[in-house]
């Protein structure tokens, strides 16, 4: 094992993410070609230089593992695993929610169809599966590996169940409430970037109350994660973004709406349930939803709350006591410049 | 570890398997009660009576493992997770190929929308996973429970390289040659049934002779089963199948059909184009088809295929040397009463 410089070089590390990743999209016989090069379109690994994404969650799960071990390259299994099962979840999103375009480029389905866009997400799936069989050849025991697994597994069936909540809070005429969202999102969000940071703590350690530390610190970063991502797709400045708010346009159901449904007069509880209903939103529609928000205090509870979960997060960190300052300052980089809150 | 009796009781293993299934498929918290919900609705364990198919793949696993420990139950977690894994690609294929009915049910996309379907199927695949940890509870080592895994890993992959194969062609004006319809059928159907009897004989012992005799026989089963549906969606007596053979109507093209392109005389090849280019078949057209087909032998040579790769998976079975003769028998029973050939 070599220590680490002080400097992390987050770059270097999502580029041995990337390697981890193309040695597994490749083509495995000619006449499976279609099938890898949709993967590898879809994950941005097909040399026409697009934007794959930020890979956050395996750059948190391989800061996790340096921050305890020193080095990152035992762990790019993991992270491989992590990246690829996130975007298995993107591909079947994109179909589910109706999205053409992700990353200014055209969704899979949108160019290849439904059935070979949903059947190359289950690829992607059983990708992800195999990318952890590679830490059985870097040595680790029969045991770790299989504990990984059966984090990884019942992180997969936890996404589903964040997605179905996702999808039938989506498609009902009630709003949900504050509590059914945070177990929404707890499913959908966090409980991937909690089990990325788990798997790097359980790959670097055996003691067992630092790796729960650890996967505390991921949960309440993941829920920090999207409830910050909540304010900007209402209140985000378009240079930050890169695209227009949209998310009240789109009557996403996220945290401010869910906040101020249960908390406005009943008057704005009527014209919001009104405005919410209608097939489209007029940019003066949007505005007044907007206003109805803001007179809640939906945005200030949006942002206490990404805020505390924020500072919870460096807390378990902290708690867990085995954090090499070098990565520690790396990660809170991260945390600061993504939570804009 | 139990001898069996000499008379294998089928039906209670398909209900041990269910039993072991139902166990998976309850609901873990009242708010995701709607997904596990329609997980039960498509396995038919919802309690409606209605039929969840053969099981015949769990059935084959537990007499692969049976006829080398002479009992079954230790082997049911595999059992499930290979009934589980079957129906997830099942869920999405009904969505991939536009099926609203199975098993005289409405599909499970035609009840919730192709969203939650996707998303249902999602779980299932997740559910495989996880049925496959309760090895370890049975004692088996972490290295035999890891090895189990990595086969369904790979196998899951090879089931999408095959439905892969099988969009691209459908949608495809090209007939595909005989040996890329072997290509995919050794991925979209031998190789699950291959993995499930070799995962039995893995959990039966540890000499991979005999396990690779095993897989072996799963995989020349696998093909015999496919050729035969084959023969039956085309001569196949609606008695027997439930159903009209419909193959030809439905322009599927199967073993038959690419046969007989490969070997239909040019006028012959035309019509064959031009009816299979055609939106719909008349009762006529498909006659003639059918017809063409006759003449060019392909009901003969699917014929022979599927003897040929039936007799070879039996002899696969005998070479292993180490099957009891209670559980032959009754393995030899399901495999004639399923292939008629």
């Amino acid at each position: 094992m070599t220590t680490t410089s002080p400097d992390i070089d987050l770059a270097e590390l999502i580029a041995d993410t990337e390697g981890e990743i193309v040695r597994l999209v490749q083509d495995r016989d000619p006449s499976t070609h279609g099938l890898y090069e949709m993967v590898r379109y879809h994950l941005a690994l097909d040399g026409s230089g697009a934007s794959g994404g930020k890979r956050m969650r395996p750059l948190l799960g391989l800061l996790a593992y340096a921050s305890i071990a020193g080095e990152h390259r035992r762990a790019l299994p993991g992270a491989a695993a992590v990246e690829l099962g996130h975007n298995f979840s993107l591909v079947h999103d994109d179909i589910e929610d109706g999205d053409v375009e992700r990353r200014h480029r055209p969704t899979l389905w949108a160019v290849h169809g439904v059935p070979q866009a949903i059947n190359t997400g289950d690829t992607l799936f059983s990708l992800s599966r195999i990318a952890l069989h590679r830490l059985s050849d870097l040595g680790f025991s029969d045991r770790t590996v299989l504990r990984l697994m059966r984090l990884f597994d019942e992180t997969c069936l936890a996404l589903c169940e964040g997605q179905y909540l996702d999808i039938a809070m989506s498609t009902s005429d009630d709003l949900m409430s504050v509590d059914t969202y945070f177990d929404m999102i707890g499913r959908k969000t966090a409980a991937l970037i909690a089990a990325s940071i788990q798997a790097g703590a359980m790959l670097a350690t055996e003691d067992d109350e630092v790796i729960a530390r650890y996967r505390s610190f991921g949960w309440a970063l993941g829920l920090a994660f999207q409830l910050n991502d909540d304010l900007l797709g209402i209140w985000g400045p378009e240079q930050t973004t890169g695209k227009e708010p949209s998310d009240v346009a789109n009557r996403k159901k996220t945290l401010p709406v869910i906040y101020a449904w249960e908390r406005a007069t009943a008057p704005d509880r009527d014209r919001l349930a009104a405005l919410f209903g209608a097939t489209e939103r007029s940019p003066a529609d949007v505005e007044e939803i907007v206003a109805i928000l803001e007179r809640t205090g939906a945005r200030e509870y949006t942002r206490d709350q990404a805020r505390f979960y924020r500072d919870e997060a460096l807390g378990e960190l902290d708690a867990a006591g085995v954090v090499r300052p070098e990565v520690r300052a790396r990660l809170e980089q991260i945390i600061v410049s993504v939570i804009a809150a």
